[in-house]
């Protein structure tokens, strides 16, 4: 592991993406859901201005059913309320070396929420998927450009996802109607995936026979080392365990202060493929590890609590956790590097002075 | 003006408060009202949990009869609703050069919000200043350590301000109990005066006979051109005026692109020091100006609309808007340098292709 954790000659692009997309203050993981306004956004083009009473949810495509709805229309239809961790794909891509350069998260694109909707499957079952369906492919209002091509967000998934992921099209969050930037008036929710598959002013879903292959598909969101690879898809979440840093900050640096004495340090672990079913705590920078002590989650696919009594003697020290799931994956000490910048789960350092 | 508006060799430090402070996204000017998780946030330190059952508000100092209230006593005052626009006092820090550093704003540092609460003045008179007071102290419940100084995040303000500029003790935020992040339960807020003021998780204020030399009084928030100098205080608001970039971002770039043909341009401007009374904007980059037209303010301490016609012809176009108030200020074209990154309210610089 580098001994800082420092980044540097970050450009006026990546700062202009780091000012208008926010992060979630690790202080944050007190909260098992959380707040309005700290959840982390990552928003590629404008927060589009929709005038709900025009808006419709179109669902077209390889259907028998093709069908459209107003808002008020989809929420007369069975409605659920869905505790879920969500995280950015990029989150930790600064931590890489060299660094790729878009929104140069360090470690906060995260954040737990509780949204409403109404389930995903059900609406699919009922407009009738044909035989050839393979994707379903969702498209939201928000347009921009993005390596040259003119376009509006979308994404797809396979069909065996949209149908058994427990996905919903959600219209509410924390118990109030989206806000713009959460997606109003209606985004999609898949339990797992990374953020960039729940797309937000959701207002067309589009049943595919091959593949989508838009730009945020075939060239965004893959994991690959050189441009001129087809690599790999990112779907779901690694794990990550992260703590609330202990004691107080310094200002400039994020430096931690505190006394010492034996502290509770408290955290918040997740995964997009199984249960967290183990999160280990080093007092020492990685050389050493101790098991934390596993709390609840707010929901199935919601991050799990966790704790860890630390006995803090004066002097430097470097705090780290790791998580590992119950499909048998665990955080690495070092990022795996990738072109675009995804999924590093490398575990968090905290630096923290004891006095 | 410099061509680009180019900020190179962003530090560690400028990135994580980039990350954990958020700007209002642009295309929000188009809300007169911002919505809530989109007004720009600066947090000196971490967001501190508060037990409100356990809250109070202490007034003492140089008074005749100190006060202790909880949040429902508070909540029995009178009660009023105020529209402000808050900026960042750093707001366009980025721009400077040499840049300061801080957090590293490019001109996202602000919003408008309707905060409910009761009027500071009728407290500070119920409970009788003395007539040696000379400076009112808010003192929250963030805890940190800045220039080396361990601290509570305190500000004071004159007497004269405490008791005329309109300012209240707030606990609620567009019609919402105030979230974590805005300073739950309470903060104060001073129409017109730069967000550092406007003290958050307040839980004392204290009449003082003397001016409050803490640090972010003394060190913080001066201009001035060099460490040994006094300076003077950042105080109010100076005129700005911002426009909702037209067109479509590139994701990565952030220019604007549209189409050829007449733009309704719309934006917002705002002063601290009296009433927008002009706008003005340059399509060739400052090289020639026209009137905008002004719409209405949400409110007395709230900014302004305004709007333009844009005949767009293809090419390459640099869009800037510049605000003047009543008080006979108006924004330069050219930064003033200062060492704190301070009110710099230079005029901004829009890059739109049109094709």
């Amino acid at each position: 592991m580098t001994t800082t954790g420092a980044v540097e000659g970050i450009s006026t692009d990546e700062l202009q993406l780091a000012l208008r997309n926010s992060g979630m203050p690790l202080e944050a993981l007190r909260w098992p859901v959380t707040p309005l306004g700290l959840h982390y956004l990552l928003i590629h083009y404008d927060i589009p201005a929709v005038d709900v009473d025009t808006w419709r949810l179109e669902l077209g495509g390889r259907v028998a059913r093709p069908v459209s709805l107003s808002l008020g229309e989809l929420q007369q239809r069975e409605t659920v309320e869905l505790p879920v961790t969500m995280e950015c794909a990029g989150n930790g891509r600064a931590r890489l070396d060299p660094r790729p350069v878009s929104q140069p998260w360090l470690g906060e694109a995260i954040g737990t929420a509780v949204w409403t909707g109404t389930p995903l499957a059900a609406l699919l079952t009922e407009a009738g998927m044909e035989g050839a369906a393979v994707e379903v492919l969702f498209t939201g209002l928000d347009r921009g450009v993005e390596g040259g091509e003119p376009q509006a967000y979308e994404r797809s998934l396979p069909v065996a996802e949209a149908l058994d992921s427990g996905a919903i099209l959600a219209w509410a969050v924390n118990g109030v109607p989206l806000p713009p930037q959460h997606g109003f008036p209606l985004r999609v929710v898949i339990p797992g995936w990374y953020g960039m598959t729940n797309v937000k002013w959701l207002h067309r879903i589009t049943v595919l026979d091959a593949p989508f292959a838009g730009y945020q598909q075939a060239r965004g969101y893959r994991i690959r080392q050189a441009e001129d690879e087809d690599g790999t898809p990112v779907t779901r979440m690694v794990p990550r365990a992260l703590m609330a840093p202990p004691g107080v900050p310094d200002f400039m640096t994020r430096r931690r202060f505190t006394e010492a004495g034996t502290h509770r340090v408290e955290g918040r672990a997740w995964s997009g493929w199984g249960e967290i079913v183990h999160v280990d705590v080093s007092v020492d920078g990685g050389a050493t590890w101790a098991d934390a002590e596993l709390g609840d989650a707010p929901g199935r696919h919601a991050w799990r609590g966790w704790s860890f009594y630390w006995r803090a003697e004066p002097g430097e020290h470097v705090l780290c956790c790791r998580a590992s799931d119950s499909a048998g994956n665990t955080q690495p000490l070092e990022p795996d590097w990738n072109l675009g910048g995804y999924c590093n789960n490398a575990v968090q350092r905290v630096f923290v002075t004891v006095s």
